[in-house]
Protein backbone atom coordinates (compact mmCIF):
# COMPACT_ATOMS: atom_id res chain seq x y z
CA UNK A 1 0.00 0.00 0.00
CA UNK A 2 1.38 3.31 -0.78
CA UNK A 3 2.17 5.84 1.53
CA UNK A 4 -0.12 8.99 2.43
CA UNK A 5 2.77 11.13 0.35
CA UNK A 6 2.82 9.30 -2.76
CA UNK A 7 -1.02 9.47 -2.71
CA UNK A 8 -0.86 13.07 -2.19
CA UNK A 9 1.89 13.61 -5.09
CA UNK A 10 -0.06 11.42 -7.50
CA UNK A 11 -3.36 13.81 -6.54
CA UNK A 12 -1.32 17.40 -7.23
CA UNK A 13 -0.08 16.00 -10.14
CA UNK A 14 -3.81 14.97 -11.46
CA UNK A 15 -4.90 18.32 -10.86
CA UNK A 16 -2.84 20.33 -12.21
CA UNK A 17 -4.65 20.63 -15.37
CA UNK A 18 -7.90 21.13 -13.60
CA UNK A 19 -9.62 24.59 -13.26
CA UNK A 20 -8.07 26.89 -10.44
CA UNK A 21 -11.16 28.21 -9.40
CA UNK A 22 -11.94 24.79 -8.14
CA UNK A 23 -8.72 23.36 -6.98
CA UNK A 24 -6.27 25.06 -4.83
CA UNK A 25 -3.89 23.04 -6.11
CA UNK A 26 -4.10 23.79 -9.67
CA UNK A 27 -4.74 27.61 -8.88
CA UNK A 28 -1.24 26.84 -7.43
CA UNK A 29 0.43 25.16 -10.40
CA UNK A 30 -0.86 27.89 -12.51
CA UNK A 31 0.68 30.72 -10.52
CA UNK A 32 4.62 29.13 -11.20
CA UNK A 33 7.20 28.44 -9.09
CA UNK A 34 7.90 31.89 -7.16
CA UNK A 35 4.49 31.80 -5.92
CA UNK A 36 4.50 27.80 -4.95
CA UNK A 37 8.13 28.46 -3.28
CA UNK A 38 6.27 31.24 -1.62
CA UNK A 39 3.65 29.72 -0.08
CA UNK A 40 5.88 26.76 0.81
CA UNK A 41 7.96 29.19 2.96
CA UNK A 42 5.42 30.75 4.33
CA UNK A 43 4.06 27.62 6.13
CA UNK A 44 7.76 26.65 7.13
CA UNK A 45 8.06 29.86 8.91
CA UNK A 46 4.30 28.80 10.46
CA UNK A 47 5.50 26.00 11.55
CA UNK A 48 8.83 27.30 12.98
CA UNK A 49 6.59 29.38 14.90
CA UNK A 50 4.26 26.75 16.27
CA UNK A 51 7.42 25.09 17.69
CA UNK A 52 9.02 27.69 19.14
CA UNK A 53 5.53 28.62 21.30
CA UNK A 54 5.51 25.40 22.26
CA UNK A 55 1.70 24.71 20.82
CA UNK A 56 2.50 20.59 19.67
CA UNK A 57 -1.38 20.57 18.20
CA UNK A 58 -0.13 23.48 15.56
CA UNK A 59 3.17 21.74 14.80
CA UNK A 60 1.13 18.76 13.68
CA UNK A 61 -1.22 20.51 10.88
CA UNK A 62 1.28 23.15 10.27
CA UNK A 63 3.95 20.13 9.15
CA UNK A 64 1.07 19.12 7.34
CA UNK A 65 0.48 22.28 5.06
CA UNK A 66 4.66 21.91 4.81
CA UNK A 67 4.44 18.59 3.62
CA UNK A 68 1.49 19.41 0.92
CA UNK A 69 3.01 22.83 -0.48
CA UNK A 70 6.70 21.06 -0.39
CA UNK A 71 5.08 18.17 -2.69
CA UNK A 72 3.26 20.99 -4.75
CA UNK A 73 6.91 22.92 -5.40
CA UNK A 74 8.08 19.36 -6.09
CA UNK A 75 5.64 19.59 -8.99
CA UNK A 76 6.21 22.82 -9.85
CA UNK A 77 9.42 21.95 -10.68
CA UNK A 78 9.56 18.82 -12.52
CA UNK A 79 10.90 16.99 -9.24
CA UNK A 80 9.47 13.27 -8.44
CA UNK A 81 9.44 12.01 -4.99
CA UNK A 82 11.10 9.04 -5.28
CA UNK A 83 14.13 11.15 -6.45
CA UNK A 84 13.95 12.77 -2.60
CA UNK A 85 13.09 9.20 -1.35
CA UNK A 86 16.51 7.97 -2.95
CA UNK A 87 18.59 10.88 -1.37
CA UNK A 88 17.53 10.51 1.78
CA UNK A 89 17.88 6.79 1.24
CA UNK A 90 21.69 6.33 0.53
CA UNK A 91 22.63 8.86 3.69
CA UNK A 92 20.42 6.33 5.77
CA UNK A 93 22.92 4.04 7.68
CA UNK A 94 25.31 6.99 7.62
CA UNK A 95 26.35 8.40 11.21
CA UNK A 96 24.59 12.07 11.63
CA UNK A 97 27.88 13.99 11.56
CA UNK A 98 29.35 11.86 9.11
CA UNK A 99 25.91 12.27 7.09
CA UNK A 100 26.07 15.99 7.99
CA UNK A 101 29.87 16.57 6.44
CA UNK A 102 29.30 14.22 3.35
CA UNK A 103 26.09 17.23 2.48
CA UNK A 104 29.01 19.38 2.59
CA UNK B 1 7.70 -2.60 3.79
CA UNK B 2 7.69 0.80 5.51
CA UNK B 3 8.32 4.55 3.90
CA UNK B 4 11.83 5.60 4.06
CA UNK B 5 10.55 8.67 6.26
CA UNK B 6 8.58 6.51 9.06
CA UNK B 7 12.58 4.49 8.70
CA UNK B 8 14.31 8.13 9.40
CA UNK B 9 11.92 8.99 12.12
CA UNK B 10 12.83 5.89 13.77
CA UNK B 11 16.60 6.38 13.13
CA UNK B 12 16.16 9.68 14.40
CA UNK B 13 14.34 8.69 17.77
CA UNK B 14 16.95 5.76 18.07
CA UNK B 15 20.04 8.19 17.97
CA UNK B 16 18.66 10.42 21.20
CA UNK B 17 20.43 9.41 23.54
CA UNK B 18 23.15 9.12 21.52
CA UNK B 19 26.60 10.94 22.07
CA UNK B 20 26.35 13.92 20.84
CA UNK B 21 29.94 14.65 19.31
CA UNK B 22 29.63 11.24 17.05
CA UNK B 23 25.46 11.61 16.55
CA UNK B 24 24.74 15.40 14.89
CA UNK B 25 20.70 14.38 15.35
CA UNK B 26 21.77 13.64 19.24
CA UNK B 27 23.58 16.86 19.29
CA UNK B 28 20.37 18.94 17.80
CA UNK B 29 17.65 16.77 19.99
CA UNK B 30 20.26 17.95 23.03
CA UNK B 31 20.47 21.45 22.14
CA UNK B 32 16.60 22.01 22.19
CA UNK B 33 13.28 22.95 20.22
CA UNK B 34 14.09 26.63 18.96
CA UNK B 35 17.60 25.15 17.82
CA UNK B 36 15.65 22.33 15.72
CA UNK B 37 13.08 24.94 14.48
CA UNK B 38 15.87 27.09 13.64
CA UNK B 39 17.77 24.84 11.70
CA UNK B 40 14.53 23.53 10.13
CA UNK B 41 13.89 27.15 9.17
CA UNK B 42 17.04 27.59 7.33
CA UNK B 43 16.78 24.51 5.10
CA UNK B 44 13.46 25.40 3.96
CA UNK B 45 14.97 28.71 2.93
CA UNK B 46 17.80 26.77 0.69
CA UNK B 47 14.87 25.25 -0.60
CA UNK B 48 13.06 28.19 -1.32
CA UNK B 49 16.28 29.85 -2.81
CA UNK B 50 17.11 26.61 -5.00
CA UNK B 51 13.43 26.57 -6.56
CA UNK B 52 13.56 30.25 -7.53
CA UNK B 53 17.26 30.26 -9.13
CA UNK B 54 15.61 27.35 -10.70
CA UNK B 55 17.87 24.58 -9.96
CA UNK B 56 16.26 21.49 -9.98
CA UNK B 57 19.07 19.43 -8.47
CA UNK B 58 19.68 21.45 -5.37
CA UNK B 59 15.58 21.17 -4.60
CA UNK B 60 15.89 17.65 -4.60
CA UNK B 61 18.75 17.74 -2.32
CA UNK B 62 17.26 20.79 0.03
CA UNK B 63 14.06 19.01 0.39
CA UNK B 64 15.66 16.00 1.89
CA UNK B 65 17.28 18.24 3.99
CA UNK B 66 13.94 20.15 5.05
CA UNK B 67 12.40 16.36 5.51
CA UNK B 68 15.26 15.32 7.87
CA UNK B 69 14.77 18.27 10.14
CA UNK B 70 11.00 18.27 10.05
CA UNK B 71 11.41 15.02 11.48
CA UNK B 72 14.11 16.18 14.27
CA UNK B 73 11.82 19.20 15.38
CA UNK B 74 9.26 16.18 15.51
CA UNK B 75 10.78 14.59 17.58
CA UNK B 76 12.14 17.64 19.60
CA UNK B 77 8.46 18.33 19.53
CA UNK B 78 7.22 14.61 20.75
CA UNK B 79 5.09 14.89 17.54
CA UNK B 80 4.56 11.28 15.73
CA UNK B 81 4.82 10.81 12.12
CA UNK B 82 1.43 9.26 12.11
CA UNK B 83 -0.44 12.31 13.29
CA UNK B 84 0.85 14.17 10.52
CA UNK B 85 -0.04 11.28 8.05
CA UNK B 86 -3.68 11.36 9.59
CA UNK B 87 -3.69 14.56 9.43
CA UNK B 88 -3.38 14.65 5.14
CA UNK B 89 -4.80 11.02 4.62
CA UNK B 90 -8.00 13.10 6.80
CA UNK B 91 -8.17 15.91 4.08
CA UNK B 92 -7.98 13.92 1.37
CA UNK B 93 -10.77 12.98 -1.13
CA UNK B 94 -11.37 16.83 -0.92
CA UNK B 95 -10.72 19.04 -3.72
CA UNK B 96 -8.60 21.90 -3.00
CA UNK B 97 -10.26 24.93 -2.66
CA UNK B 98 -12.63 23.40 0.30
CA UNK B 99 -9.75 21.91 1.61
CA UNK B 100 -7.81 25.21 2.38
CA UNK B 101 -11.23 26.05 2.94
CA UNK B 102 -11.78 23.51 5.55
CA UNK B 103 -8.52 24.80 7.22
CA UNK B 104 -9.31 28.01 7.75
CA UNK C 1 15.30 65.88 10.78
CA UNK C 2 14.19 61.92 11.40
CA UNK C 3 14.74 58.84 9.57
CA UNK C 4 11.82 57.39 7.82
CA UNK C 5 12.24 54.21 9.91
CA UNK C 6 12.00 56.35 13.67
CA UNK C 7 8.76 58.26 11.33
CA UNK C 8 7.65 54.79 10.40
CA UNK C 9 7.90 53.15 13.88
CA UNK C 10 6.06 56.64 15.14
CA UNK C 11 3.14 55.81 13.54
CA UNK C 12 3.04 52.01 14.10
CA UNK C 13 2.88 53.03 17.63
CA UNK C 14 -0.02 55.77 17.25
CA UNK C 15 -1.90 53.16 15.43
CA UNK C 16 -2.18 50.76 18.26
CA UNK C 17 -5.24 51.58 20.03
CA UNK C 18 -6.91 52.69 16.14
CA UNK C 19 -9.75 50.82 15.14
CA UNK C 20 -8.69 47.25 13.79
CA UNK C 21 -11.16 47.48 10.87
CA UNK C 22 -9.82 50.59 9.48
CA UNK C 23 -5.76 49.75 10.48
CA UNK C 24 -3.85 47.60 9.60
CA UNK C 25 -1.31 47.90 11.94
CA UNK C 26 -4.11 47.78 14.47
CA UNK C 27 -5.22 45.16 13.19
CA UNK C 28 -1.85 42.79 13.65
CA UNK C 29 -1.16 44.35 16.90
CA UNK C 30 -4.33 43.07 18.20
CA UNK C 31 -4.06 39.85 17.20
CA UNK C 32 -0.11 39.49 19.10
CA UNK C 33 3.40 38.86 18.69
CA UNK C 34 2.82 35.24 16.90
CA UNK C 35 0.74 37.12 14.08
CA UNK C 36 3.16 39.59 13.82
CA UNK C 37 5.89 37.08 13.55
CA UNK C 38 4.28 35.18 10.75
CA UNK C 39 3.86 38.38 8.46
CA UNK C 40 7.13 39.23 9.10
CA UNK C 41 8.27 35.90 8.27
CA UNK C 42 6.13 35.78 5.19
CA UNK C 43 7.52 38.87 4.21
CA UNK C 44 11.33 37.50 4.47
CA UNK C 45 10.40 34.81 2.38
CA UNK C 46 8.88 37.12 -0.44
CA UNK C 47 12.55 39.14 -0.21
CA UNK C 48 14.28 35.75 -0.37
CA UNK C 49 12.22 35.15 -3.42
CA UNK C 50 12.94 37.74 -5.19
CA UNK C 51 16.63 38.17 -4.77
CA UNK C 52 16.66 34.40 -6.42
CA UNK C 53 14.96 35.66 -9.27
CA UNK C 54 16.95 38.70 -9.92
CA UNK C 55 14.39 41.05 -9.90
CA UNK C 56 15.50 44.23 -8.47
CA UNK C 57 12.61 45.96 -8.02
CA UNK C 58 10.94 43.34 -6.22
CA UNK C 59 13.78 43.01 -3.38
CA UNK C 60 13.17 47.12 -3.12
CA UNK C 61 8.91 47.05 -2.80
CA UNK C 62 9.43 43.32 -0.33
CA UNK C 63 12.69 45.04 1.75
CA UNK C 64 9.74 48.27 2.64
CA UNK C 65 7.37 45.16 3.44
CA UNK C 66 10.11 43.34 5.53
CA UNK C 67 10.98 46.93 7.52
CA UNK C 68 7.52 48.06 8.30
CA UNK C 69 6.36 44.20 10.14
CA UNK C 70 9.96 44.13 11.33
CA UNK C 71 8.83 47.05 13.41
CA UNK C 72 5.37 46.14 13.98
CA UNK C 73 7.04 42.90 15.27
CA UNK C 74 8.72 45.55 17.58
CA UNK C 75 6.03 47.50 18.74
CA UNK C 76 4.65 44.20 19.47
CA UNK C 77 7.64 42.73 21.86
CA UNK C 78 8.55 46.08 23.31
CA UNK C 79 11.47 46.76 21.69
CA UNK C 80 12.15 50.35 21.04
CA UNK C 81 14.23 51.00 17.75
CA UNK C 82 16.83 53.07 19.61
CA UNK C 83 17.88 49.20 21.37
CA UNK C 84 18.49 47.88 18.00
CA UNK C 85 20.27 51.06 15.79
CA UNK C 86 22.43 51.51 19.75
CA UNK C 87 23.38 47.54 18.56
CA UNK C 88 24.54 47.95 15.61
CA UNK C 89 26.41 51.23 16.05
CA UNK C 90 28.20 49.21 18.52
CA UNK C 91 29.68 46.84 16.30
CA UNK C 92 30.37 49.49 14.37
CA UNK C 93 34.45 49.88 13.66
CA UNK C 94 34.87 46.28 14.21
CA UNK C 95 35.94 44.32 10.67
CA UNK C 96 33.40 42.29 9.63
CA UNK C 97 34.43 38.67 10.38
CA UNK C 98 35.54 39.82 14.21
CA UNK C 99 31.83 41.27 14.37
CA UNK C 100 30.60 38.17 13.05
CA UNK C 101 32.72 36.02 15.63
CA UNK C 102 31.95 38.47 18.30
CA UNK C 103 28.44 37.78 18.01
CA UNK C 104 28.40 33.92 18.28
CA UNK D 1 23.82 63.70 10.92
CA UNK D 2 23.04 60.44 8.68
CA UNK D 3 21.62 57.41 10.57
CA UNK D 4 23.24 54.12 11.56
CA UNK D 5 21.67 52.36 8.76
CA UNK D 6 23.06 54.35 6.24
CA UNK D 7 26.44 54.62 7.55
CA UNK D 8 26.35 51.06 8.25
CA UNK D 9 25.09 50.80 4.34
CA UNK D 10 28.20 52.99 3.75
CA UNK D 11 30.82 50.49 5.04
CA UNK D 12 29.26 47.39 3.82
CA UNK D 13 29.82 48.62 0.07
CA UNK D 14 33.47 50.01 1.15
CA UNK D 15 34.45 46.58 1.92
CA UNK D 16 32.69 44.89 -0.38
CA UNK D 17 36.49 44.58 -2.60
CA UNK D 18 38.17 44.26 0.84
CA UNK D 19 40.12 40.26 1.48
CA UNK D 20 37.45 37.98 2.27
CA UNK D 21 39.72 36.36 4.39
CA UNK D 22 39.56 39.58 6.68
CA UNK D 23 35.99 41.04 5.98
CA UNK D 24 32.92 38.80 6.48
CA UNK D 25 31.02 41.50 4.50
CA UNK D 26 33.29 40.92 1.45
CA UNK D 27 33.36 37.33 1.80
CA UNK D 28 29.46 37.35 1.73
CA UNK D 29 29.29 39.73 -1.26
CA UNK D 30 31.55 37.72 -3.05
CA UNK D 31 29.73 34.31 -2.29
CA UNK D 32 26.75 36.12 -4.47
CA UNK D 33 23.33 37.17 -4.24
CA UNK D 34 21.75 33.47 -3.17
CA UNK D 35 24.25 33.17 0.00
CA UNK D 36 23.34 36.62 1.07
CA UNK D 37 19.28 36.20 0.47
CA UNK D 38 20.63 32.66 2.40
CA UNK D 39 21.61 34.25 5.18
CA UNK D 40 19.17 36.82 5.72
CA UNK D 41 16.48 34.50 5.39
CA UNK D 42 18.82 32.38 8.22
CA UNK D 43 18.59 35.13 10.28
CA UNK D 44 14.45 36.08 9.66
CA UNK D 45 13.80 32.95 10.96
CA UNK D 46 15.72 33.62 14.25
CA UNK D 47 13.99 36.74 14.79
CA UNK D 48 10.70 34.84 14.21
CA UNK D 49 11.98 32.69 16.77
CA UNK D 50 13.41 34.97 19.44
CA UNK D 51 9.61 36.66 19.18
CA UNK D 52 7.89 33.41 19.70
CA UNK D 53 9.64 32.14 22.31
CA UNK D 54 9.18 35.18 23.46
CA UNK D 55 12.95 36.65 24.05
CA UNK D 56 12.99 40.64 23.38
CA UNK D 57 16.61 40.68 24.17
CA UNK D 58 17.59 38.01 21.54
CA UNK D 59 14.39 40.01 19.31
CA UNK D 60 16.84 43.27 19.82
CA UNK D 61 20.17 41.18 18.48
CA UNK D 62 18.78 39.37 15.60
CA UNK D 63 16.99 42.27 14.53
CA UNK D 64 20.44 43.75 14.27
CA UNK D 65 21.39 41.10 12.06
CA UNK D 66 18.56 40.94 10.27
CA UNK D 67 18.96 44.52 9.02
CA UNK D 68 22.90 44.02 8.03
CA UNK D 69 22.13 40.72 5.99
CA UNK D 70 19.34 42.61 4.81
CA UNK D 71 21.74 45.89 3.65
CA UNK D 72 24.35 42.85 2.30
CA UNK D 73 21.30 41.88 0.17
CA UNK D 74 20.87 45.29 -1.18
CA UNK D 75 24.27 45.51 -1.96
CA UNK D 76 24.86 42.23 -3.53
CA UNK D 77 21.45 42.90 -6.01
CA UNK D 78 22.60 46.54 -6.66
CA UNK D 79 20.03 48.17 -4.34
CA UNK D 80 20.39 51.86 -2.63
CA UNK D 81 18.93 52.31 0.52
CA UNK D 82 17.09 55.15 -0.85
CA UNK D 83 14.92 53.52 -3.13
CA UNK D 84 13.17 51.86 0.16
CA UNK D 85 13.35 54.42 2.05
CA UNK D 86 11.32 56.29 -0.67
CA UNK D 87 9.25 53.66 -1.16
CA UNK D 88 8.33 53.48 2.62
CA UNK D 89 8.05 57.55 2.62
CA UNK D 90 5.44 57.11 -0.57
CA UNK D 91 3.39 55.25 1.97
CA UNK D 92 3.38 56.81 4.91
CA UNK D 93 -0.18 59.38 5.68
CA UNK D 94 -2.22 56.57 4.22
CA UNK D 95 -3.93 54.41 6.79
CA UNK D 96 -2.93 51.00 6.88
CA UNK D 97 -6.04 49.30 5.57
CA UNK D 98 -5.62 51.41 2.74
CA UNK D 99 -1.65 50.88 2.34
CA UNK D 100 -2.01 47.44 2.48
CA UNK D 101 -4.48 46.82 -0.47
CA UNK D 102 -2.48 49.36 -2.25
CA UNK D 103 0.83 47.23 -2.12
CA UNK D 104 -1.43 44.11 -3.55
Amino acid sequence: MSHVLDKLFATIVARRGADPKISYTAKLLAEGVERCAKKFGEEAVETVIAASADKKAEVVTESADVLYHLMVLWAACGVEPDQVWQTLASREGRSGLEEKASRK
